[in-house]
C-alpha cells in the first residue's frame, strides 16, 4: 500500500483549568452578550426557554387559514451547500422483494423497511449547544469535554429539546425587501437589514420569536447546473456578528435561514469562521436553524401580506446528540 | 469458514397481471373497507386528505394552555419492543476532541457532528404506504414491485407527507377506562373499546382525527427487567381488525398506540400477523403511527379532564422512504 | 416543502420465463465464451474453481525472499474514481475519551472501538458474482431476481469465496510495456498488449493465474487536483471485450485492473457499460478485481525481473453479498 | 418525552503529564514485560516486525498440499458473544430490482450494489493498538488522547498493518490436548497448558510465530439455543496474563483463540477485566485476534498430525482504525 503519512503532532500540554461536578469549567467567562446563567445555573436549552405556554397559545391563535407549509429540503436529492456527507438510504427489505419471492410473506405480504445513514445536520437542521464551542466551553460554561464519542453530549444533548420548538414564526424576507431574488453569496445581514424587513412587512419581532430570514440563497443554489463554480463555491449570504446584539436584545427564540451556515460566509473582517456560532450558541444558547427552504413560504406571504404564524418543528430526540434534522411546519 | 447453507428456493413463476403506467396493479381490487380511489386515482396520501386547512385551523383553535408533550420515546435507549436493530449513533467529531488538540479548532473551536444509523421505523414513527400491502399492491392499487432498493418507493413514499401531520388529536385512554395500568399482552381493542373510551372521555371522534390509543404497554415494558421473559415477549395489546370499519366510518386520519406494532399481537383468531396493517396502510390509506409514548399525556388528560388538543407530526422528507421516525407534539 | 416530481413509469408487464427450483432461469443462455456447468449445475465460484490445491502449493514455492506487498488503496482519503460514496469511519469510543473521564475505564483503561459504513465495492474490491448480470442472469443462470434487500443474493453470494482467492499472481506491466507512464483514459487492452507484456516480461499466463494488469492509472489519478477535469472524469484505461476469450483460453482465475471499472472507460464501438462485465461475471464466472493499487508492485518487479508471486486475498465473509473490499497481498 | 436523566458527572481535572511533539506521553513507564523502543522509538507495529522476510519465506515452503482453510466466522448470522452491535448488509442496488424495471438497466442489465455497516471488531477481527491503553497510554507509550472521533487513531492505526499478517501459523489445541471437545468458560490457559499442547503436536512455538488456541468455544457457543443462559453469558477460556511472559519470551507475532475477548473471561484473581489486554497490546504490541473460527482447522489437524503451515490474514487498511475484520487463511 502507498504511505500514508502521520499528520504532524505539535505536542499537547494538560490546560490549566478544573471542570467541576456540574460539568462547567471552573472561571470560564462568556462573550459580552451572553445568557450564561439567565435561565439557570443548570439550563441546557437556553433560548428555548423564551417558548412560554403563554407565547405557545398566542402563536396557535395566529392561525386563521390552516394553510400549511413544510420548510424542510427533501432529504435524498444532494443538499445544496451542505458540509457532509450525503444521507445514505437503504432498503432492509423491499415490498418489491415479495414480488420476486423474496420475505417471509412473498407477494401475499410485501413488506419494506428502510434504513437511514445520516449526518444530524445533513439537511434542514438545528443546531445543538454541543455544536460548537469557544475556548474550551459551550452554552452555560459547560465543558467541551463532555461531548465524546463514548459519552456522546453528557450535557447539552439535544433530546433536552424534545418537547419541540413551538412559537410565533416571523419571515423576514430580506431577499424580497432589498429588490433580489436571491442575496449575493458573502453578503452580510445586519440588523438594519433585519429591522428594514420587519417594518417593510409591518411585523415587529418580539420576546420568543422565531425568526425565519429569507436570502433565496438555497432555491438559488436548487438551480444551478451541478459542479459549476457557484454551486460548489461555499460562500454566502447569512447573518452577521452585529446582529448578535438584536437577537439578543429582541429576546428571539430562534434564527433560522435557507442558507447552510446561517451565519455569513465568508466571515465580515475580524471574523473567523465560527465567531457567529461561538457568539450564538456558546453565549447565547440561541436555537439555530439552518438549511431552511423558505422560498415557498416567503411567495405566500408576499401575495396575503401576513408574515407570521404558528412554527412548530420537533427535534429527533436522540440522546445526547449535538443536532438533528427538522421538518419544520409553518401554519398560517 | 464453517458452511452457511443456502435456503430452499421454490423456484418462481410470473405473475399473471400487468401494470400500467400509473403504476396501478390492472385489475386489483382492494378489501370490502378502502378508499381506493376515494381522494383521486393517482393520491398517494390517504387519510392525511381527511387533514383539510379548514380542521387544522380548528385544531390549532383548540389550544388554551399552550402545554406541550412530546409523544416521543427517547432514541438512545433499548425501544421496547422494537422489530429492528437498535440505532447506532456517532460523532464523527467531538467536542472533547479540540481538548486533545484534534480537530481544524483545537480548543479553540471545539466541535461537534453527529450521524445517526437507524431503521427509520426504529423508534417512536409512522407506517408509510410502501411499509405493508397485501396480493403484490400497495394503496391505491399501487405495484408492490415500484419500492425496490434501487429506485426506493417510487411511488407512495413518505415525502408526500413533508407538510405534516396537523389536526386534532385525540386520546383514547383505554386502559384507564377499563381501570388497568396497562392493558394486557393480546388484548384486542375493538369499537366497543374506543367508544367507551370516547364517551367516559367526553369527546367525540370526528372526521380528520388523530387518534391516540393508551394502552399503556410501552411504559410497562420499559419498567421491566432486561432480558426477562415479559421483556422479550413479542405480544402486545393493540387495535382489533374489528376497528377497521369504526376507522373507516369516523374518517380517522390517524390511529397511534403506545405499541410497537398497533394492531393486537398475536392477532385475534383469524386473522393473520399482517391483516390488520394491510387493511390499515393498503385499504384504508391510513395513516398508523406507533411506538408513541403517551403515558404523560394520558395522565394529564385524567388530571384535567381534556382530551383532545393540536397535533402535530411532522415526517422526516425522506424521497422514496416506506416510513418516518417522528416526534409527536400535542399542545393543549 | 418543494414539489419532488415521481420519475415516470413505463408499466410492467411479467417476464415470460419461469424459474426452477435450483434458481435457475429455464432456457437460459449464456454468451458464446462461458463457463456455465463447466463446474457443475450448482456451481457458485466460476474461476475461483482453478485454484487447486496443487496450484496454490506450487504458487507458494515461488516465494523465495519473503517480501511482501499490499496491493490495496487506503480506506479514508478520496477513493480515485469510485462510483460510490465514499466510506465513514467512526469511533463508537475513542482512547483519548478515557483522558477526559469518558467511559468506563477512564484515563485508567481508555478504550476504542470504531466502525466502518462503506459500500463493499468502494475501494480496493473483487466483485462477486451477483454484482452484474445480463438479461434477468446471473453466473450459470442463476436469476437475478435471487438478489434482494430482503434476501441478499440467495445464490452466488461473495460468502461462497470465503477461503480465499491464493495463487499465482502475474503482473503484466502494460503501461510500462508500453513505454507509458499511464495509459491514457480510454486505452483499451487487447491480447496484443496483454501478450506483448507478458513476452517483454518472460512470463507464460497460464490455467489457474492471477492476472494483475498495470495501468498506471490510479496513481495518476492521485496525484491529480481534486476537482480537476481529469480528476473527475470517469474514463480509464482497461480490458477490452476482445481479451474475453484470451482470458477464457488461458483459464484465469482472476484478473485485476489499477482502475475502477476494470474494462475500459468508454466502451469500444458496439460495446455497452456493462458489456464486458456481463462477458466476464455472468458468462465465465471471472474473478474480477479492481481498483487494485500496482504502482509498488510494477517498480519492483520491473527492478528485479521477477512478474511472478504468490499472491493471496480473502473477501469479507458477508453472507449473500454481492462484492468484497481486498486488500490483496503479493508475496516474492 | 418521559425523562432521561443526565448521568452524574465527577468532575474532571486536568492530567499532570506533558506529550511531546512524537505523541508520546513524557515520562510514561509500561509494564515489567514489554517491547517498549525495542522496534524502534517511533514503531507502530509492534510485533508485526517479527515478521521478517526470511521468516515470510520459511513460512511460505510449509506449504505442502495447497489445502486451504478460512478462518474467519461469517458476517451475516448473529456472533456467538460479540461485545458490538450485529452488522448491518444492506443493498443500494439489488439485480432482482432489475427484474421489476428498476435501475437504469433494468432486466437487460441487472445490477447489485451493497453496502456494510459494522464495527470493525464485531467478528473475527484484529485488535490495533488503539484498541486498549492503560493510565492514558498506548503502545510504546503513545498517548491515549491521540485517538478521536474527529482525527482517528492519529497514531498506531491499524492502516500501519497493510502489509498483513504473513508467517508460520502454528495451532495449539488446548482443547483436545486436554481431551474437552471445549474448554469450560472461565478456564484460563496458561504457559503449562500451551507447552502441553505444542508438545503433544510435536511443535516448538519460535519467534515470529502466529500462535492459533483452539478451546472449542466459539463453536460450542453456535450450537446453543439462542437466548439461553449459556448463549447469552459471557463467561469464556481465554489466556492468562500468567501467558504474558510466555508471549514475550517466545516472541510471538500474533495470538489468536476462537473466543471473544482472547483473555479469559471472568479474569484471574488479582486482575482486570482488562489487565491482559494492557499488557499484551499496551506493553507488548502484541497482534491479538479474535473470534478465529478454529474447529475445522483443528479437526484437520488431529487428521494429519500437522499443525503448522502459512497464515495469511490482511487487515482493510482503515486509515486510523484501531481494528479491522479478518478474513484469515492457513494453508498446508
Amino acid at each position: 500500500m502507498r504511505d500514508v503519512p502521520d499528520e504532524p503532532f505539535p505536542g499537547w500540554d494538560p490546560p490549566p483549568y478544573h471542570v467541576d461536578d456540574r460539568g462547567k469549567v471552573v472561571g470560564a467567562e462568556p462573550g459580552p452578550r451572553n445568557n450564561w446563567g439567565r435561565f439557570g445555573d443548570l439550563d441546557q436549552i437556553g433560548t428555548a426557554n423564551h417558548l412560554t405556554p403563554e407565547r405557545v397559545a398566542a402563536a396557535a391563535a395566529l392561525v386563521k387559514t390552516g394553510k400549511r407549509f413544510s420548510l424542510a429540503l427533501p432529504i435524498g436529492p444532494p443538499t445544496p451547500g451542505g458540509y457532509r456527507s450525503e444521507p445514505l438510504h437503504f432498503y432492509g427489505m423491499a415490498a418489491g422483494d415479495g414480488v420476486l419471492g423474496s420475505g417471509r410473506g412473498g407477494a401475499r405480504y410485501p413488506v419494506s423497511d428502510d434504513y437511514i445513514v445520516m449526518a444530524l445536520q445533513a439537511s434542514t437542521q438545528l443546531d445543538g449547544f454541543g455544536h460548537v464551542g469557544g475556548d474550551s466551553t459551550l452554552y452555560n460554561g459547560y465543558w467541551a469535554g463532555l461531548v465524546t464519542a463514548t459519552g456522546g453530549a453528557r450535557r447539552l444533548g439535544v433530546h433536552h429539546l424534545a418537547r419541540g420548538i413551538v412559537g410565533r414564526g416571523v419571515l423576514l424576507d430580506v431577499a424580497r425587501h432589498l429588490g433580489a431574488e436571491h442575496l449575493e453569496p458573502g453578503f452580510p445581514i445586519g440588523p438594519d437589514e433585519l429591522d428594514g424587513a420587519a417594518k417593510a412587512h409591518g411585523v415587529t419581532v418580539g420576546a420568543g420569536d422565531i425568526v425565519l430570514v429569507h436570502t433565496g440563497h438555497v432555491g438559488w443554489k436548487l438551480g444551478l447546473a451541478p459542479g459549476s463554480p457557484e454551486a460548489t463555491n461555499r460562500s454566502e449570504p447569512g447573518i452577521s456578528t452585529r446582529a448578535i446584539p438584536w437577537l439578543h436584545d429582541h429576546d428571539v427564540a430562534m434564527i433560522a435561514t435557507d442558507t447552510a451556515a446561517c451565519s455569513v460566509v465568508p466571515p465580515e473582517p475580524g471574523d473567523e469562521f465560527l465567531t457567529w456560532h461561538v457568539a450564538a450558541l456558546r453565549d447565547l444558547g440561541l436555537l439555530v436553524g439552518e438549511l431552511f427552504d423558505l422560498d415557498e413560504l416567503a411567495a405566500d406571504c408576499a401575495a396575503d401580506g401576513h408574515y407570521a404564524g404558528l412554527f412548530v418543528a420537533a427535534p429527533m430526540p436522540v440522546v445526547g446528540a449535538s443536532g438533528s434534522p427538522l421538518n419544520p411546519l409553518f401554519v398560517k
